[in-house]
């Protein structure tokens, strides 16, 4: 059967990216780019996905690289089609995740001679961009050989850097012909690893040892029992305080695993007193707009941030750039260190446990609102899951509860967008054994409704979708309510229901609108069935936002 | 009242705006850009309208501008916001449409920083982009003065070039501050206008009076009466053919308005007589593939492009660049020009006649089917519409009929691309006292979904979405048939209806699967109604490629 593309470059490209290991391909239809698309679907290395709207597929791919920890490749045609990719390079850029974005184009000499879907493709994603290639269309030796010097380079820095790349390439017709065979063989190289860098590990650790109070705060992270290992021997030390994320995946009772409902309504005076003298902070990506705000009015003496990445100044006091993966470094970071007599864990911890009780007295005098659904919610998630959040005012209640270890959890806080987090957990849940959840808000369900046409969800995959009727973030945050037209221009107020998309993409649908119905619906909800499933919890008719004043106002 | 932000860039930037005279400006809700949007939609020069998706909204905004010939403004929060207006960028900027980008930012010494919604905006859209500006967030009177010059620049060259624009504006906090007057006041300017270029007809019209085969071709073109009536002159010639595209908006029983049709069985030896010494080709965006590749095989002596934007060598046989507006020199050309005795011009219709013949008889043998759908709704147009087709099958079916002169027809045919034909459809209709119709295909409808969340849709908006089950365009065109996954890589494959998205969004739903029910549904169907509308005319059961390969076989 002939199923290959004679174009020795498609050959070429396929070759490579399986020499990689590479696996799985997420194709949006189109004609420009038909040899790439069948002589993938023919490969016998590769999973193709495809998916319609180039937007969601840049999310999905994302998703499932976020999951796989390895590059996916999203592929599509000529023209308007690639920057409906860019909100997903953008996330996979700042939250680093290797993404191989493949686009076909015309070739070169036709770019704005208007030809049909023709824009100009090379370097359109310049800011945003590990690396960009173009390659060429020519078949001589030479320029395979230059070819494949190239794509080699852009997955290799796809892998080493973890962020987005895009490979260019240029189609003139005859679009489609296929052989039996592939041509193209080239000797097996090594596929190159991250370089190890060599910290003095020293200079730290006996700055470390002679302080006396260490705030150690991590971002984003993905799920890794090492890592939280090492942290957890960090924090076993009355000098150090560990404040963590709800996404970076890490649990030990000594962690202030919620930072805002500790640090939301102290005083100045108090805040100052629990300073840091150093700061450490790794990963990035931090949520809590509160803990940015203290390290920004009271700054520590010295910031040191840990981050193979990227060296942000995010708290306008950094002094110190540990370029290295977080678990390398604290390996030997750790056994340097002595701990310190100190009063500065019980001093924070003794605002912690004041916090919990005033929020446990809260909780139980609160009526169905948002804050009474995410905390149901959360603590009736079954176990191993894998929890994705959606921007922005999900993960940020998520934050205020505790999450059990074994679940584990993600969000696109790269760029803390709400346009891609229904697809990004599609793509989680298409490459992951664990059943994956999506909490979700209903701006950023609705904005990515298309996120749901998708053939690849597994049955397991469940939605909640808290539907408060709009943007009620905009009446949380100080400021949008003395606009006069927070309904008009912040809120986006709407009457949208989820019930239509479910019954349109094949999901079974339930909906509750008070806290007997929720209960209900959530027994059994996440057990075995024969479809995908949205539970619509409706708060709309409720003051959230008042709810949550009131809870600031007493925590 | 507190209404008008403190912000005296804001206030500028709204000054600019209503000094320049425009009022229409489309929102996407957000936390970075909430002054600027309470302060136009308290001020009293503009019209605002709150779109969530910025993908949509580009597009909305970009449809309103095509209609309103000036720029309309689409304004966003920052980080991936931003990005989801590239496709929208990309249309407007292949299509002319003057469209002006306003986005929020942080301060740009956050840019990287890991603040929230953050990227790199300055130049994101460098590419596809007529000008770029950064303000300055400064309000002394040096730097307002200096964001007076950069903002002033940008929207002349907005309308001058008739493209896109991006103004990017950092903002620190406080963000929401209000007062109750507007204190930036400057001197009134004169707003630039187009300069008219000296063009030396005669140099020109002297090579038109000596040749005996000249070829018209008039791509995409706003509705212009005058246009018309100059090509019309050029076309009493038996020395000319004028053929125009659907998107041409011109008309007259010497124009050769169905392109493909005539020339599409032609022999190359057939081709080789009838082509042209001169070819005038009058705007870009052409959509027939058939004359592409006549004019590319059968390359004219000269080739002559008059147009004010682009000049770009299509039919890569390029002579003469007229720079210019078509009417300013189209006006000077015709005083010049004598009419030459000619076969040419009935060497055509002659073909034309045979081939219409042909057509006729094809269409009374031809039962249900997108073909057939496709003459009936154009038949039964109503008076006085505009009338939106989605890329790609829908454009290239409406070529192949006759629409009258008092429909005006658009399609996004800047980038020819399926991500915004519903949404640029519904800002069009927004910006048009006309009722405005949208015939789409179902991949482009379903892609495109986000365009009927949109609370400002008119009643008599209504769309003919012709769902014929998937990509069918790949059945039709040559080659994907070979690949043995045409189902699974390029047709798109899907049971999706539109009946959720109409009870979803508040559109009426109406079904036809036969020609009785598409003939029942079409009665009344444009006349007054409290709802907007969806006819969906499924035709999935029929194989439509076959009619269409027949259809070219005879015709």
């Amino acid at each position: 059967m002939k199923k290959f593309s004679t174009k020795l470059n498609v050959q070429l490209i396929a070759e490579v990216l399986s020499a990689f290991d590479i696996e799985h391909i997420v194709l949006s239809p189109g004609s420009r780019n038909g040899s790439l698309a069948t002589h993938f679907s023919h490969h016998p290395k590769f999973k193709t996905y495809s998916i319609v709207d180039e937007r969601s597929a840049g999310f999905v791919a994302l998703g499932m690289a976020q999951q796989l920890r390895k590059p996916v490749v999203v592929c599509c045609t000529s023209g308007s089609a690639l920057v409906n990719y860019y909100p997903a390079v953008t996330e996979a850029f700042y939250q680093n995740v290797p993404l191989i974005v493949l686009s076909a184009d015309r070739p070169e000499h036709l770019t704005d001679q208007f030809d049909g879907q023709t824009i100009r493709q090379k370097k359109v994603f310049e800011a945003h961009i590990i690396s960009e290639v173009q390659l060429s269309e020519d078949e001589s030796t030479e320029t395979l050989t230059q070819n494949l010097g190239l794509i080699k380079k852009a997955i290799a820095e796809s892998i080493q850097k973890s962020g987005p790349v895009h490979i260019n390439m240029p189609f003139s017709e005859p679009l489609y012909e296929f052989q039996e065979s592939i041509d193209i063989h080239f000797d097996q190289f090594e596929i190159p690893k991250n370089q190890k860098t060599e910290i003095d590990v020293s200079s730290f650790s006996e700055r470390w040892n002679s302080a006396q109070k260490k705030l150690v705060l991590v971002g984003l992270q993905f799920p890794n029992l090492r890592l939280n290992e090492l942290i957890q021997q960090l924090a076993d030390d009355d000098s150090v305080v560990v404040m963590t994320e709800t996404t970076s995946n890490l649990h030990s009772p000594r962690f202030f695993n919620k930072i805002d409902s500790v640090i939301y309504s102290l005083s100045e005076e108090t805040l100052e007193n629990h300073k840091p003298e150093i700061l450490l902070t790794v990963g990035q990506n931090v949520v809590s707009k509160k803990i940015k705000a203290f390290l920004r009015n009271h700054k520590p003496k010295q910031h040191w941030h840990l981050d193979p990445y990227w060296q942000p100044d995010t708290f306008q006091c950094l002094t110190d750039k540990i370029i290295s993966d977080p678990v390398e470094f604290l390996e030997k970071f750790v056994s340097e260190i002595i701990q310190q007599p100190s009063h500065y864990y019980n001093d924070w911890n003794s605002l912690r446990v004041e916090k919990e009780k005033l929020q446990k007295e809260f909780a139980e005098n609160t009526g169905f609102s948002d804050f009474k659904v995410f905390e149901k919610i959360i603590e009736t998630l079954p176990e191993n899951i894998d929890l994705q959040y959606s921007n922005s005012s999900a993960i940020r209640y998520a934050q205020l509860f505790d999450h059990r270890s074994d679940i584990r959890v993600f969000c696109n806080r790269g760029t803390s967008g709400i346009d891609g987090s229904t697809s990004t957990a599609a793509g989680a849940a298409m490459a992951d054994k664990r059943q994956t959840v999506l909490i979700s808000g209903d701006i950023a369900f609705f904005y990515d409704s298309n996120g749901l046409w998708n053939n690849y969800i597994p049955k397991s995959f469940r939605i909640i979708l808290i539907n408060n009727g709009g943007g009620n973030i905009f009446k949380i945050i100080p400021g949008p309510e003395n606009s006069g037209v927070v309904e008009k221009v912040f809120e986006t107020t709407h009457q949208l229901n989820a019930s239509h998309l479910a019954e349109m993409f094949g999901f079974e649908y339930l909906k509750a609108d008070n806290l007997e119905s929720l209960e209900q619906s959530l027994n059994g909800f996440y057990s075995k069935s024969d479809r995908p499933k949205i539970l619509e919890v409706n708060t709309s008719e409720i003051k959230n936002e008042e709810v949550m004043r009131e809870y600031f106002r007493i925590s």
